[in-house]
């Protein structure tokens, strides 16, 4: 596993678009930011971003032709993903498998549904592989900083943009928790064994949170972590009843449950807050 | 594996409540149901039915109290599952592990949460296990006919309970598509090697069908089965885009890309008119 300071910071950045609809704003106001704090630093939307189809920035050809021509293209030295919302499960393997060696030596950024790439490369051994801001957080309250932080990352490799809890010495991944749980089992599931392992959910009651983790810390791939640290859990509806839970508790409950170390919350989540998380040692 | 049909009719059906609240008016007009139609069945809602904790129908250790008891009590020949609504999970494991020899003769019914109990018992080897109407079902819309169609198989073993599609010769097992995806690979997840597996959904937005259907196509246990058939889809939130994918494309697109044989729909699912499934061979 080669450490990802080691890599040269970047210089030429390609967005595609793996998941849901891309806002072109977003896109816009990423050029203005990188153009004012970075302007060494070249992003490229691809075309594609702004593609649609039904629920996806484009049909899943067309995502995937997109993917696999930058990450392959030895023009960029990173490829961060335009946004989550759903789909990159679509075709993340049979992408993977169409990847040459020059798509193994750049950045690849992200988070929420691009973790099933993030998940499936890793698996693949690929080195350079972070969660953390995409340019559709522009469009968030405060967005500007998580765009500004991704940004400092990919042109200067900021140790500031890094979630704060890193360990030197160990090995951490990060997911959204229901990501994670609908890739165990699957062609994109990467061993985790000895890494910490950070988890952050959206937008899911209290209940299926509980039954995620019950999920993910019944798996027994999953036990062999170092520990989970848990990120936010934003706009969570309402439980009716009452869950009468916190999300930490919840967290902890399953981690006790399992004989999984709980190692405290983490700095990621849905929102412009949202620190980088290098995979791999750190 | 023991023929379902070689169980002599129940006639004395203990009912637990392992996951969310159950209600006392449901309770009673079970009650009333049953004393007219099929009086030479006894049916006893354990007090644990109506126990509240936070979201459950009582604490963990009540709901796994109730469940061992009954299960384990020879003075009952069927276990009814009261309700879903999220719980069983959390004591699944423990508690089948406390089961008796005298567990394995009765039937167990229930759906929906009651699934992780189902799997769990079905992995163990128990014989008689199945998929239908539970008494909370008697508060639906035409929930009467649910319930008959419960009390019509556990007196009588009524074939016309069944679900129609049902096939001499074959295993068959059903479940929620989200229950059964958060059961892979944990200790409660059965062989479903050569079964017809039925799956049915309610409540979730066609997007996280689509994603359950990758998780569970791409596992290479559920790749064994011999075809899945899908049941309602009911209740589905509104996808903003619209997905452009009714569920049946969904299902028939994840099992084309896994090689899983489609068999067509199923009569079962979160409604009035769910058919009972019993596990095994048929």
């Amino acid at each position: 596993m080669v450490r990802i300071g080691v890599v040269a910071p970047s210089s030429r950045v390609g967005v595609v678009a793996p998941g849901g609809r891309f806002s072109g704003d977003a896109a816009e106001r990423v050029r203005e930011l990188a153009a004012a704090a970075h302007p060494e630093l070249e992003i490229v939307f691809h075309p594609q971003c702004f593609l649609t189809h039904n629920h996806f920035a484009g049909s899943d050809a067309e995502r995937a032709a997109a993917f696999i021509e930058y990450a392959n293209d030895p023009a960029f030295d990173a490829v961060w993903f335009a946004r989550g919302g759903y789909g990159s499960c679509r075709f993340a393997e049979e992408a993977i498998a169409a990847l040459t060696p020059h798509a193994r030596d750049k950045i690849y950024l992200g988070y929420s549904d691009a973790g099933f790439l993030l998940a499936g490369l890793y698996r693949a051994g690929f080195p350079h592989l972070a969660h953390g801001p995409m340019p559709q957080d522009a469009m968030r309250d405060g967005g500007d900083a998580a765009i500004a932080r991704a940004l400092d990352w990919l042109a200067d490799r900021s140790s500031a943009s890094l979630e704060p809890g890193l360990e030197r010495g160990r090995a951490h991944a990060a997911f959204n928790l229901t990501v994670l749980g609908h890739l165990l089992g699957t062609p994109l599931e990467p061993d985790l064994e000895d890494h910490v392992l950070l988890v952050e959910e959206v937008a899911e009651h209290s209940y299926r949170t509980d039954r995620a983790m019950f999920h993910i810390t019944s798996t027994p791939s999953v036990r062999r972590v170092a520990g989970i640290r848990l990120g936010r859990c934003s706009d969570v509806p309402d439980n009716d009843p009452d869950f009468g839970e916190s999300e930490e508790q919840v967290v902890r409950f399953w981690c006790a449950k399992s004989g999984i170390p709980y190692l405290g919350r983490a700095d990621i989540g849905h929102d412009s807050a949202n620190k980088i998380v290098p995979f791999g040692p750190f």
